[in-house]
């Protein structure tokens, strides 16, 4: 195994420097990433947070028009309750603060506990769990929250920022996740730094359908075949569980060591899959944005929108890893 | 080798297609990769390209403030002149068209072609040349065109968007080269779809000093040690050709294969060292931009800014892989 960091030890943290240091927007301190510019009164504050190795996200995605504070924990760890709880309480300005919420396990106990940790600040919570791939899974009870966790941070954060209500800025949220599925291909392991070899063996001639983003196993083991067939299982897999009709948000998302040729490759794919089921993509993101670290695939996420989460979706994001039009 | 493509023959095709169904803001004709909007009268056309494996470079760069064409060529081929002349045609709104070419013996050669063949516009032509590893190379006479691409392309195209005339967009573009220096380290080699296998063979102990993007040999092979001490190296090779000070635009660009919370880690240390010389890095840019396929590793790339070139750098940009500030 190679890779670039000092020790395995101290990856986080130094990852958390090089981010600091690189974004003047971003403020770090105790293992928590706020907008430096802090909360605004009157705005829900919107937390996230997971753990380490899916960059950008969580932290990738703080900044005007999103989240508030992320909350990362050590390599495929949950945050502890106290980050997230110091969290929540820097970014209330007083209309309350929003957890949203990856459904894994350990996540789900420790935001709970944060959230009842939590003095005078009033919280609401939200589960992604948008990985049609399987019911439950190594680390899940129900289903796993991947990729669609960013149109969910995304469109949550574009309400919130609109001086919204606690109760909306939830309800938004939950209904992104309502609204949204996604599927992962593996092509190859993750390997994380601690452990130093790959999590699993994935032979030369196969890939992991369903493959979850901590390495959790799929739906089947098949023989590797063209981007065209993998595009469409995928996509069938997403159509079987929520029809795709009228307007979509697409991601074709790396794993962390994809290349972004590929993906646009991919791409093609998913968007003639869809309109060939009569649905239009009218907004679309291609890029390594939910990763697990140096996993070579893909996933697709889809949101079906409306008006309004077209408009969410398309308002001011300014955040190192998303960013438009402020 | 496992790569999401159709066929070895049809991805950069279906690559573009991806894009051009991506990113409406694009449009996709005989290979070449356009605004949609088309040239603005008065306004220099700013052209780039090269052989396709190093995405987002050029075609994602192509958008306001930035790329008016770009010509990708194959996989690490350079594009044709018929593309380069048909581009520079196309983009030309009456005030000239500027060339941006990488320093590698073919694209000088074809872009020299095209820019004879072209007819009615008047055309310049700017070098870049950042790569301190090597004086020649596998394809190159003088030094290898990386990563201070996208800075050149970049400001002069921000410069091309204010309708500044063509020999002062020319000016800048050459200013920000002279003022650019690149260092890159591979940790693993890459594989063209075409050979299937690894261009290099690169042990599991060892890494690349002064990589190429097209996986040509740098300056040494030595053992696999710490992200901080990579760092150093690439920048003290830095350092030693353009020394450090005053303002810094620093990218820490990885090679395709590369996670994100890795190049954080060199970023850190990467900003760290240039403290130490007493230089200030005022701008900076982390994550995939000119890649090397599905090679692991990164490039530093350092640009001594001044503060017309701060300002160029800051002007508003919208293209799929870089986006600020309308």
């Amino acid at each position: 195994m190679k890779k670039l960091i000092n020790t395995a030890e101290s990856v986080v943290e130094d990852a958390l420097n090089g981010m600091a240091a690189a974004h003047p927007s971003l403020r770090v301190r105790d293992r928590v990433v706020y907008r430096a510019e802090g909360p605004r009164p009157g705005k829900v504050g919107v937390v996230s947070g997971g753990g380490s190795g899916h960059e950008p996200l969580h932290a990738g995605f703080v900044g005007y028009g999103m989240l508030d504070a992320a909350c990362p924990g050590e390599i495929f760890t949950s945050p502890v309750p106290d980050q997230i709880v110091e969290a929540t309480q820097a970014v209330d300005g007083g209309a309350g603060v929003l957890h949203i919420v990856k459904n894994y396990t350990g996540d789900v106990l420790n935001f709970e506990m944060a959230a009842e940790l939590v003095e005078d600040v009033e919280v609401a919570s939200v589960l992604v769990d948008d990985d049609v791939a399987v019911q439950d899974s190594l680390y899940t009870a129900g289903r796993r929250g991947t990729g669609a966790t960013l149109f969910v941070e995304k469109i949550a954060g574009a309400l919130a920022e609109e001086d919204a209500p606690l109760a909306e800025v939830a309800a938004v949220a939950r209904e992104v996740d309502e609204r949204s599925r996604s599927f992962g291909v593996a092509l190859t392991s993750c390997t994380t730094p601690a452990a130093g070899k790959p999590m699993f063996d994935l032979p030369e001639t196969d890939v992991e359908l369903g493959i979850g983003i901590h390495g959790e196993p799929g739906r089947a083991r098949v023989p590797m075949r063209p981007a065209r067939e993998l595009a469409v299982l995928a996509m069938e897999a997403i159509h079987a569980d929520l029809p795709l009709r009228d307007d979509l948000l697409v991601m074709v998302n790396g794993m962390g060591g994809t290349p972004l040729m590929e993906l646009y490759v991919v791409y093609a794919e998913v968007a003639a899959f869809a309109r060939g089921k009569g649905a239009r993509v009218t907004r679309s993101l291609v890029g390594n944005y939910v990763t697990s670290l140096d996993m070579q695939g893909f996933s697709v996420s889809v949101c079906r929108l409306d008006e309004r989460l077209t408009r969410l979706w398309d308002a001011a994001v300014e955040t190192p890893a998303l960013r438009w039009g402020r």
